[in-house]
This record gives structure tokens, sequence and C-alpha cells, in this order.
């Protein structure tokens, strides 16, 4: 037996017992006559000693021979410590250690093993079964562990069953993001990777399994932007005979529970919003909603006065930022050249302090006196002290723009607090969403979500006001799921393919299996699926999802610690009956 | 709201409630003036009854419009019901139905939705989303999802840690069958999708994460046998700091909690036998021992007499056959050919008959006296009315020839009862096997397989006898699990890689990364992995995996219900720098 412990678990009440532990070392002190090893294993930290005093000849050799990770076993007497450490379970006790076994030696490693490393992004990928030894990263992995036993228990509890759906499917033909597999079996024939489950889960609808889940990995070939990877992975759910009410419920119960399993916070009911209100009110389908700064526009009192840039936009649009007025011209000024970067695209910024006295003092005084400043600090909900910035332009674009600048300031104020959970449905997305390269409209999330009752008249006349019984759960300015009540019915799915510009035969090569089976008694059913990856890294209150992923990739798509992707054999290729044509 | 209820719920205690049900037209009776239906969803049947003088006439005219798996809303009064069905749950009420609507229409399902249907294998598979509608089918995936979460709350609860390990990794050289994967943003590069996570699980090991498992799906490209897929689940599981012995207790645990939790059933601790005695007393590396039939090696009492078929034997064997004396000659002829035919590849068969009389009588009667008869009852534990089969001839292959014979008898004799589980530990696997093809010795397990302590030294001399610390979990006759304690010292490592033949260059390309992890500090590990499908198969007491996986794919590798693997696109070929060379 390699242990009768483990390294997180030894307290003063095991003072005077014989115990056994491994572990690697993290770290020595070496004094000649006495050495302290700190034994490190996923658990925890435990003092050892080696005393010549106490300790044999031999042992006290191989003691002075060990170097940073090498991996150990010793046997030994649990002591007290002379100096406690009180922020350790083990800190009141160490071990004096009578017996040592190196195990494994090992080489210097090429960062240091702790908390807070010296090693960089890139070498930490390269070494991610070192940078896993860390704790900061171990605790991430088994935080994601966590969640999803949690999800899991929680969705099989009311019901769910977790269905495995599978991984070697086929291209659609507009697949473009699909990873492709040749088959050996099939030649000149490709699977494709699933980018989500979603007819999958769908014809288990149609085969009466009425509540699904599944964890499952999904496939994008895609460039990637900053954090996101080819494969991520999505708590898909689906029901049947449910309305939007009934998936709303049932995945707010699954969120409120979450929260309050692993963050042991209660949340109350989560408030909802509209697709056109978020716009409007945050410039966002995804606001946070953890702070204010909500959106004033001030079209009706800020145009038609002798403001030619505010009175030739579509919007005029502010927001007070809290305690704003303390910043210096500069600072301002710095502020200005921000919203200018090409990354948020604004051509200026108009601003006006709210001055303690109840003044106000804007960068464009020439043409708004104190009571037009008064209403643009009414309409923004400015204090005094604040600082309202202004933007004006394009609606879509402004917005965009404001939202981002309110996302900054948020941010520098400390507001954006990651221990503080502000969940929020938003609900009514628009169905179709207008496509500039292609001069039409498509589908904004599949061309299975179903219209709201009643507005599929609108295709014609209005296409882009038809809302959808779509929805997204947005969790501090993040979202962490979205989904959609399906078509179920044969003559809104087909006026959906032949709106959406689709020829019934295009229609059946990408969707056939699943029209086909809409033929034999589809219920009605929606669904929902959530980023695990994203999801795990908001509750653990950080930012970047690979750090909850083991073996992430980097933004080429590379595992550099595998080095993949990589050539292959030209009898792989060959029994595959492929060419490379470069 | 679809429903107030679901179709397995209401009994007698609704009596004079109000209801609302979904689900799906199981069963029309229409006898004109009243309507009989049975409702089904994923929880029961309900039925309906409309009848022309307590339901409206708008009613009736809808219910006699329905047809099979039409999807239908009612709303009803629930009543006692004439006629009861003690047999269900639902069997002592009906809904009389005062409102109805068709949420969806179907055509005529090819085949009946009933627990023994009229489709065929091929046809429900291209249906398989009506197929799932059948309870047999529905309930087998309901049942694998309390099997994974039995097995992950129970080694959740034991500490082990479920992390995902990358699908997009990398082909190794001799990754025959590895499917790939071409990436498109690393041009004329590929990926491979995992045969298994073995790699991986032994890097987390490294990374100190202690206690690993991971549900996954794994690939393999391979010409599929019978009951093969190309995509399978495997649980997968290591554990740092561990023995054979602490492997062995922890998955002994697993499983007998399973079957305790899913079979109710409370098995004792799990018999043990090395490979080496499984082969002698089953002739099989993975013997059903829920009967006996064990094998009798007769050389010392059948050779050396006249007869010159087993006297040039390198092995004569024979199992007793309880009752097979009743078995006619016709019979035992009929049982000849059948170890005659090249499945099993025996040349002859010699029997002896036990005579309710003590006395015996054999197919060779010419060479052995009634004395040499009672020795072979003896050696195989045969008893008055059994029949000795014999087979003889060279060691392996006799061996494998009757333990097919075994299991042939016993199905026929009901031994291989469904509801009986027989677990079994083969233990001390050899670590090499021999390969005929390129004429040398090929790691059984993986190169990683540690040898038994002090055993490496025969590598030289008796490479065939040494063994590893290798086990499989075998249950009923199937291997269920396998693993083995993995070699973690450069040392070994080396001398493996250099028996088997790898070069230093050769054994850095194909395990590079994993070798390069072995040098900062490998704890010693081991673990096991488990096949999913068959193991929740054999739970499920059936035979065929196919019947626990949702959307399995047929022999050929195809899912025929999606028409996968296909062509694709030109262009798609193209952005993967791909050419066709068919």
């Amino acid at each position: 037996m390699y242990r009768t412990h483990s390294n997180g678990e030894l307290s003063a009440s095991n003072i005077d017992q014989e115990v056994t532990l491994s572990g690697w070392v993290q770290k020595i002190r070496n004094k000649g006559f006495m050495i302290w090893v700190d034994l490190r294993d996923r658990y925890g930290i435990t003092q050892l000693i080696f005393d010549e005093e106490r300790t044999a000849k031999a042992v006290m050799e191989i003691a002075s021979k060990l170097g940073r990770e090498f991996v150990i076993q010793v046997h030994g007497k649990v002591i007290e410590r002379e100096s406690k450490n009180p922020n350790m379970v083990t800190g009141d006790i160490e071990i004096l250690v009578s017996e040592v076994i190196i195990l494994n030696q090992s080489l210097t490693p090429p960062f240091t093993i702790e908390d807070e490393t010296d090693g960089g992004e890139d070498l930490r990928m390269k070494y991610r079964y070192l940078d896993i030894r860390r704790k900061p990263v171990r605790e991430n992995l088994i935080f994601r562990h966590k969640v999803t036993m949690a999800v899991r228990n929680y969705l099989s509890e009311k019901g769910f069953v977790e269905v495995e759906t599978p991984y070697l499917i086929k291209s659609t033909p507009e697949g473009a993001r699909d990873f492709v597999v040749p088959s050996r079996m099939n030649e000149g024939q490709f699977y494709a990777l699933p980018q989500s489950p979603q007819t999958f889960k769908q014809l288990l609808m149609v085969g009466g399994m009425d509540k699904y889940f599944q964890i499952v990995k999904c496939f994008r070939d895609e460039d990637l932007r900053a954090d996101r990877q080819p494969e991520f992975t999505q708590i898909d759910c689906e029901m049947a005979f449910v309305e939007q009410e009934d998936i709303l419920n049932t995945f707010e119960g699954l969120t409120r529970h979450l929260i309050k399993e692993i963050k042991n916070i209660e949340l109350a009911e989560f408030p909802r919003m509209t697709y056109d209100d978020a716009m409007k009110r945050y410039g966002n389908d995804k606001p946070d909603i953890r702070f204010g700064m909500e959106f004033g526009e001030l079209n009706a009192v800020a145009q038609h006065k002798e403001f030619n840039v505010f009175n030739q936009a579509e919007l005029v649009v502010g927001i007070a930022v809290p305690g704003g007025n303390s910043y210096t011209r500069k600072e301002i000024d710095k502020l200005i050249d921000w919203v200018r970067r090409p990354q948020v695209g604004a051509l200026g910024m108009v601003y006006s302090r709210c001055n303690d006295d109840g003044s106000y003092k804007s960068s464009v005084d020439k043409f708004y006196d104190q009571d037009d400043l008064a209403k643009w600090a009414e309409v923004t909900g400015a204090q005094k002290g604040d600082l309202i910035c202004v933007l004006s332009g394009d609606k879509n674009k402004v917005r965009a723009q404001l939202s981002a600048l309110r996302m900054e300031l948020a941010e520098r104020l400390g507001l954006r607090k990651a221990d503080e959970f502000a969940p929020l449905w938003v609900i009514d997305f628009p169905l179709l969403e207008w496509d500039e390269d292609s001069k039409r409209y498509h589908a904004m999330h599949h061309p299975f979500t179903s219209p709201k009752p009643g507005q599929l008249e609108l295709l014609e006349t209005k296409p882009g006001e038809v809302k959808a019984n779509a929805y997204d759960l947005v969790l501090n300015g993040n979202e962490i799921g979205g989904g959609s009540i399906r078509i179920h019915d044969k003559k809104t799915q087909a006026m959906m393919f032949d709106y959406l510009g689709f020829t019934p035969e295009e229609a059946k090569a990408q969707f056939g299996f699943l029209m086909d089976a809409f033929q034999y008694g589809a219920p009605p059913h929606g669904g929902i699926a959530f980023g695990l990856d994203r999801l795990t890294a908001i509750l653990g209150g950080q930012e970047t999802i690979r750090d909850f992923i083991a073996f992430p990739k980097n933004n080429a798509g590379r595992d550099v610690m595998i080095d993949a992707p990589a050539p292959i054999d030209k009898a792989q290729l060959k029994e595959l009956k492929l060419k490379l044509d470069l």
C-alpha cells in the first residue's frame, strides 16, 4: 500500500500515529542537520521532517538528494509541529520520517508548480500535465466535475434521461463548419462531427423520450476567436409537450439549484426582458444587469438644436457613469480615444459633467444650455457627481458602441463582481436576421424555431419584426444558454423553408430525415442548450474558459502538448482513398 | 399547458378530476357510438373514452378521424372503468373526453409500435425514432441512463473526478484503426479521434489528479464484427499510488454497488482466477462461471492406449454434459457436426455415455474399457446420466473448440440465466502475445503495462511466460472491463520498448509526449476501462449492445436513418485541401 492517508487530512488528532504518505516534493529546506520537505498531492500538503538526531543516516542521505517534483513514499510518525501554520489543515503537525523511497525522479520542471507560477501561457500549455499539478488549475477541473454532477443529478431527478447521440453523423450541404471524418469502410464517403445534437434531440422527442438531456462534446471547424475552442461541451436539453413557459421554469430551476448547490447563493426569480428591450436599454442582447448604467435615449431632448452631429443621427443615446465627474479632462480624453478604437468604432463622444452644485458642464455647451443638460441627466438617471457619456449615429452601431463603453466603465469601476450572480431571461428574439452578404434574411436560431403565434403573417410584409419563441439565459453579461420552441407541424415548416429560400429539394437534402420523422406524429417540443465551458468559468468567477478545460487547444486549434493536428502517413491516406491537394 | 398528468399516473384516487393529457394514439376501438383510444407517452398508457351519449358531436367527429400515432391533447374527466385491467397502473380508470385537439397527424407507421413489433431489424433502424417509441427500446435507454448515473454517483462519492479529455487528438504512426479528421486551419494536417483516452488519463495521473474517471465515446475504424460499433462508450478510470489490489477492490466495489442498485442483487466477494487457470479450466480467458462443466484434461488417462488420435494430440480434454446421456444417437451426431463447423473447427468428437447403472458406453469402446472410462468420468466430474464430450489436438485450438462447445451446450441446457450474475476477476495475464504475421511478440494490453515484479528477467529467455499486472473483469462470460498497472519508471519502460522492437525514434514518435511527461515525476498508477454498451446489455439481461444504443450503426458502419457516411461537396473537400483518390 502506497499510503495510509492523503496529504490533506492529518491533524493534531493523529499525533503519535505511524503513517505512510506518498506524493510530490513541493519544497525542500535543507539546513544540513535538518531537512524539511513539503509533500504534495491532490488533497493538500504535509510537512515532513528529517532530523539527523532522530533520523537514520541512510534516510537523511536520501532526503538530501531529493529534488522538486520527485515522487516519494515516506513512513514516519505524526508529531506536533513547532511553528504551526493555522492556514493549513495539516498545519499543526509534521511527519518525522523513518523511511523514504524515491518512487520516481523528476527533471527540474520548466515552471514553478505554485499557485502563482512563473510559467507563461505557452509553456504551461505545452506542459499541461505539470500545469494541472498547480492547485488553481486542479481546483477548476474539480469544480467543473461538481457542476456537471449537480446538473446531472438535478435533471435526472426531474425525470430527464441522458441519451448518448452519435458523434459520427452526416455533413449537411451547407455544413461549412463541420469537421468531417473519412470512412475507410465506405470509400469516398465522410461522416461529420456534430456541431450540436440538435436534430437527434428532436428525433428523440419524435421518439417519445419526453425529457432528454446530454452533456456532450460538440465540434465547430471555424476560425477561433480569442476564447473559443474547436471542441466544446454543451448541456443539451429537450422536452416534449411544452410551451416556452415550461422550458423557462424548468431551466430557471436548474440554474437556481446549481448556484445554490455550488455557490450557496439563493437567487430570486429570474427577471425577463424582451430582445427589443435589452437592445434599447443596454444595446446588447446579453446585458450584464449586475449594475445599472442603463441607456437613456436622448433624441427627443438633444435633437432639433444647432448640433448637427446629433441632428443627423438615427439615435442619440447616453449613460450616466457613477462618480464619473471626478475624471480629469485627460482621463475623459482617453475615454474618447477608447471609443474611437477600431474595435469600438465610434467617431467621437459627447459628455456632460454633473457637478456637485447641480450645474452641468458639457463638451457641447455651445449648443445646449443648463436646462437641456438637466434633461439629459433626467433621461440617463445621472446624479450629482456623475458623468454623462453620449454617442450618436446609426442605431444598431451606436448601441453596440455604447454597450462596449458601458461594460468597459463598469469593469473599471469594479461593478462586475465575480461573486455576484445576475441572471436574466432574454425572450422574444427575432425569428430572422438580415444577412448583408446574401442580402436576405436567415433564421437567427435555426429553421426549426417556431414563430410567436399569429406572427407568421408578418413574414411577407415585415420579416424583420417577426418574433420567435426563442430565448437566451444570460448570466452576468454572458449568454450561458439558448433555445427555442420548435416548429412541429408540416405546414408552418414548409412556409418557413419556402420563406428562407430553400427549394423543397434543398430542404430535403439538408433536413430530410428530420422532415421524414415529422410526418409520423411529432409532438410539440422545445429545448435549450447551455455552454458548459462558459457556465463553469462564470460560476467559478473567472473569464477564460480555457482555464476550465483539462487539455485545451490554442487559437490556431492546436494542442501544443501532443502537437496535434499533424501530418499522417501516406499509407493511411491511401487506405482512406484520399490525396492531399495543397 | 399541454398536460396536467402523464399517461402513467392516473388511478382510482383521481376519479372525478378534470385532467388534460397529451400523447400518441396507440390503439383505437371504434364501435361508432363509442370510441376507445389508448393514449401513450413515455410513462404509460391511459384509456380514453368518447361516448355519443356523453360526448359532444364535434368531439366524436374528431375522434372518429384519429389514426395510429396521431399526437393529440385531450381534456376530460377521470371515471371508473367498467372492465378494469389490473395489469396497468391506470387500469382502473378511463378519461371521458370533453375536448380533443389533434396536435399532429401521422402517416401509418412502417411497423407496429408495440412491445412485439412486426418490423424487421433494417426497417426499425431506418425509422429508429419510431422504434424508440416502443417500450422495450425506450426502457433500455432509460436503463442505460440509470446505469451511468449509478456509476457516476458511486465514483464521485469515492473521490473520483470526471475529467473530459479531448476528442481531437493525434494519430499515431501505427494508428491503422484511427478515424482521422482533416483540419481546415492547419492545411494538410489531421486530428485523430481517440480509440481510448489512455494516454490522457495517464497524463492526468502525472498531473496529480489522483483519481480520474470519464464516461466517454471512443472510436475505432475497424472491420465491424457482428456486435461492434465504430463509436462505443467506455467507463474509463485511472488511479495513482495504487497497486493491483487497490484497483481490484475499488472496481469490485463499483460493480457490486451497480448490481445492487440496478438489479437489487447482493453479490459475494468476486472470485479470482489466473489467466493460466482460466485457459486450463474453461479454455477461455473470459469463462462463464454461472455453471460448471469444467474441463477435465485426459492426457494421463486416455493416452498411451491404442487410440492414435489421442496419442498424437497435444491435449485430450473433455467436459461432462449434465443429463447428456439422454441425447439420442442422432442428437449426438448433430453435436459432432456442430463442432466440425468451420467456426469451431474440430476434426471430430469422442463421447462416452454415463449410464444410470454405472456402466459407460463410448464411441471408442474398441480402445477403452470400463475402467478407463470410469477414470474419464472421474476427471471430468461426470455423474450417472451425463455425457462426456472429448476433443483432442493442439492445446490452444482444442481449448477454444471445447470452450465453444461448452457455451453452446450450456445455452441449450438453459444454464446461462440472464438474471444470474457471476463475476470473475481474471488476473496475471501474459505481458506479451505472439503475433504470427510479424513473427514476434507484441504487448498484449499496451506497451505501458507493467510486468509482475521480478518477471522482467524472463523477457530474454521465456518471453511468453512473463506475466503482467493486468486483469479483466468478466461477467457471465463477457469481458466487461480490463486494465493494468502501468510502468512508471523510465528504466523498465526503455527495456519494454527495446524488447518490443521499437527504436528510440519510433518510441518517441508514438509515445513522445507521454514519455516526456514521465520524466517529470510520474507516480505509480493503474486503471481499468469498462465497455458501457456491453455492461449495460448484460445487466439488462440481453445479448445485443445495439439494443442499448439510441442511434446505432449497422455492420457496415452506416447509420441508415440519417444515411451516413455520405459524399461531401467538392467545395468542402477543396477547403480541406483534399482530393478523392478512388
